[in-house]
């Protein structure tokens, strides 16, 4: 099973490909951030996101999206533009038929670090370790993609068979 | 030139197209309602909200999107569902080349009625007098969407060529 895990952000949304074997292992695929240009419009950006995403998804034909939840930020104005951008994200998604899932901040970083409010470079050291990276995915962007992936996968994982 | 005026909504999104000549007349070509399921997740119901404006601009191919902005709900929750669907429809605009105009729906009341604070009532009844209609666009949100396409251009309208 493939995940895409997205952290969706105003100028830089991170992502990151996970796939993890039933019962085995996790491995990263690919990770980063795609960038919009800020003094664009942004309906040129929302453009250029949902492009960016259709690509990846054409790419690795990931079977399903974690996705970060947006209704925590404090400033309504930067809330509603995600909103915009993690519309088009959703579009692009439920276009390949991807299996939707969103997470609270506080419970990606609590299934993957074992604190709701573990700082961003526990959240990266904790994702090289499950995922046995030398380095940490960079910027923490990445990062954030790549922990709701993870957090997905190991929240999804379903019991062993002989206890089902 | 043909405005697709939008008025985005978390369960009905208004439309109206109108068509304004230099100088001349306005005609309405076609206004609704564009219903989504609430009980589907969201990401259903941005893809059905994408794939009729998509239909619609496809129809009759408009110049311009004038669309209501959504940076003024009292509600944070709903305000960002809005900047979803908003995401989607400036997405399907941009994906046609068509040039995006974004009203504060007090500008589109006082373009179109003449007091920002106008009443539902008030704008149904100057969109069916600007655009000489026997009955006012129902339901109101029908009548938002052709309002804010009428602002559009109402508020583009060039001066007269011997005042230039």
């Amino acid at each position: 099973m493939i995940v895409l895990g997205i952290d969706p952000g105003t100028a830089a949304t991170g992502y990151g490909l996970v796939q993890g074997e039933p019962y085995g292992s996790l491995s990263l695929i690919e990770c980063g951030v795609i960038r919009t240009t800020a003094r664009d419009p942004l309906p040129v950006r929302l453009h250029e996101l949902y492009e960016e995403t259709h690509t990846l998804i054409a790419r690795h034909h990931p079977d399903a999206l974690a996705i970060e939840d947006v209704f925590y930020a404090k400033n309504v104005r930067t809330t509603v533009v995600l909103g915009h951008a993690r519309g088009v994200i959703l579009l692009a998604a439920q276009q390949h038929g991807l299996a939707i899932h969103e997470y609270a901040p506080a419970a990606i970083k609590k299934t993957v670090v074992g604190a709701g409010a573990a700082t961003k470079a526990q959240v990266q050291f904790m994702v090289a370790r499950l995922l046995r990276l030398k380095h940490a995915p960079q910027p923490s962007d990445a990062a954030d993609g790549v922990a709701a992936a993870l957090a997905h996968l190991m929240t999804a994982r379903l019991p062993a068979p002989h206890l089902r």
